[in-house]
């Protein structure tokens, strides 16, 4: 009774960017990829129970803070997320992340994890389950357009559940090019680096765009794209950031996580509001077509939504029983009599 | 560079349930409900500052969980909170939350807490700011009517904030009545433990309100409250839950917080959409007159916002310096170079 050491039901497991890293090790990464790629497939199959909300956001002159929370009624997911594109500059991430999940019956959480890395292998999860609907069939060719945090996770993405086995890069940074082509050596993908846009997108069957700054840019303009592409637009993904030149999007048939959440941070932002669009979910369950012909240009408009994290926090949660790769955090006061929190306080303070 | 050790940037200090308690004691339970009192007061004062929400809520048969972020353009907040009433009959808190501050340029979480403790003090404080402004001038006892996880700091911020040395006690269930008797004891207040709701608002000015069940219920009816009373309603705040019978609401001048929240939640879901109230800020502020008569019925219908968690944060954040009650949590990815992320986890396999 007088003791300072919390009940069970006071302990959330927590797992660090530590053993998040070891997690990911143990499962081994394309088969994390893959495996994450069918559990998020999974939870679109069932799209229409979840509680869905666009995220909360907090927008400032130097980024934006999100809340992203969703349920299936059972459990209950949310992301704290930021996205800085100055942080670069001074040496931090543009993107960090935490999320949570709980128990709907009672509220309580059960699990607390990093994720920044998660989202990052979520991001690259939902990509390589869009292009497995809507890339052309057979290509095992990806230009990607951007080399930053995001990168080599899109391309063993792809690798591992579209079948993708060259990548193609360019940035405007050959630093960063650089970094990504040290990184995939030894992955078994042939990995060419490229000095332009137009260069990188030759004989590519997806072509995934994945910048960060913050204002309109063109990484792509209607004369780069052939027919029969499939693009899977990642960056952006704020009011007053996109990627694409509208005239793409007028070609293109699109495909998004949740209108109202992508028509104010997609691409779409460019377009009217009744631009039409298709949910993924639709494709996914057959109720919808999604590729319809070979010189079809198929556009995901990728913004990232939280049934995702909610699928990858299960994942984690799963996968995390008897590996040890986890604390547990003392975050609920949990008195012995529920309405005596005061005589918790009070016995603290005499033992 | 090939280290698994997180650099600094990666740490958030998170303060556990067992260090709150701690800083509690370090404190003093009278003197941190008074200084946070004036914490909370001073964000009022500046209330046109805040980026203001009402909190993103998921509701379910069993209770509701919430998100509540704030910000005032230099210090982001948010409060994951949940509310289960039955959860009591299985030994489980009705109220279980925790909180985080982050750096609006960065993105980056700052503080980490605990906030089933920091919200009880916290919602005392502010019931306490509110009494200052509101109360009749002079008054000494209060009625509590609800003795549950809230009633002691209701009766201390009381206390230490407006001068009352009298409670008069009133619970349904004797058994929480005779806990919170005994957790007063010694602490320099008159306690007195009533039969009923009548008889504990004998000679009482403020009469606080505070039970949890998830139903219309009515604690108080009409011809119960005499003439010049402060009501302080701390119970009910979600759909379909209130204390009050409606014809109190129309005798009383009624004071809000955020009255988008108030009219989804408070006592006054009851009324039509056009029922008179006034915000609190601006009684605090002294835009306008909180209390103008000895006759007249104030009601606070306080719910609980975002602000004075923002407040209560910010308290515990500049306490903590110093004391060592924390532990540094290893919950931001940081690689050495931002755009590496996917090379920090190659080293850490190396590692």
């Amino acid at each position: 009774m007088s003791s300072l050491l919390p009940s069970e039901k006071a302990f959330v497991p927590f797992v660090s960017v530590a053993n998040m890293m070891r997690l990911v090790h143990h499962i081994g990464i394309e088969t994390l990829l893959s495996e994450l790629t069918d559990v998020i497939e999974a939870d679109f199959r069932r799209w229409e129970s979840f509680d869905k909300t666009p995220r909360v956001a907090s927008h400032s002159g130097e980024g934006v803070i999100e809340l992203m929370p969703t349920s299936d009624g059972e459990i209950y997911s949310f992301k704290y997320v930021n996205g800085h594109p100055k942080n670069m500059a001074h040496g931090l991430q543009t993107v960090t992340a935490f999320g949570l999940l709980a128990e709907v019956s009672t509220g309580y959480p059960v699990l607390l994890t990093e994720m920044t890395l998660l989202t990052a292998l979520r991001t690259a999860a939902t990509s390589a389950m869009a292009a497995r609907h809507l890339a052309p069939k057979g290509t095992r060719t990806m230009a990607m357009i951007g080399n930053g945090a995001q990168a080599e996770f899109q391309a063993l993405a792809m690798k591992a559940a579209v079948g993708i086995d060259h990548i193609r890069l360019y940035d405007i940074d050959p630093q960063a090019t650089a970094k990504t082509v040290r990184n995939l050596s030894g992955m078994g993908l042939t990995v060419t680096a490229c000095t332009s846009s137009q260069s990188a997108i030759e004989g590519a069957g997806i072509i995934t765009t994945c910048t960060a700054d913050k204002s309109y840019a063109t990484i792509l303009t209607d004369n780069m794209v052939a027919a029969g592409v499939h693009i899977n637009a990642i960056g952006g993904d704020c009011p007053g950031k996109t990627e694409l030149h509208r005239d793409i999007l007028l070609r293109a048939d699109t495909f998004v996580e949740y209108p109202p959440q992508t028509r104010i941070e997609g691409e779409i932002q460019q377009m009217d509001a009744d631009y039409p669009v298709t949910e993924l979910w639709q494709v996914i369950t057959g109720h919808v077509t999604g590729r319809r012909d070979a010189n079809q240009i198929t556009l995901f408009d990728s913004v990232g939504f939280a049934v995702e994290d909610f699928s990858a926090l299960r994942y984690v949660r799963r996968k995390l029983g008897g590996t040890g790769f986890y604390q547990d955090l003392d975050i609920i006061a949990d008195p012995d009599e529920p309405r005596d929190l005061f005589g918790m306080l009070l016995r603290a303070e005499q033992a």
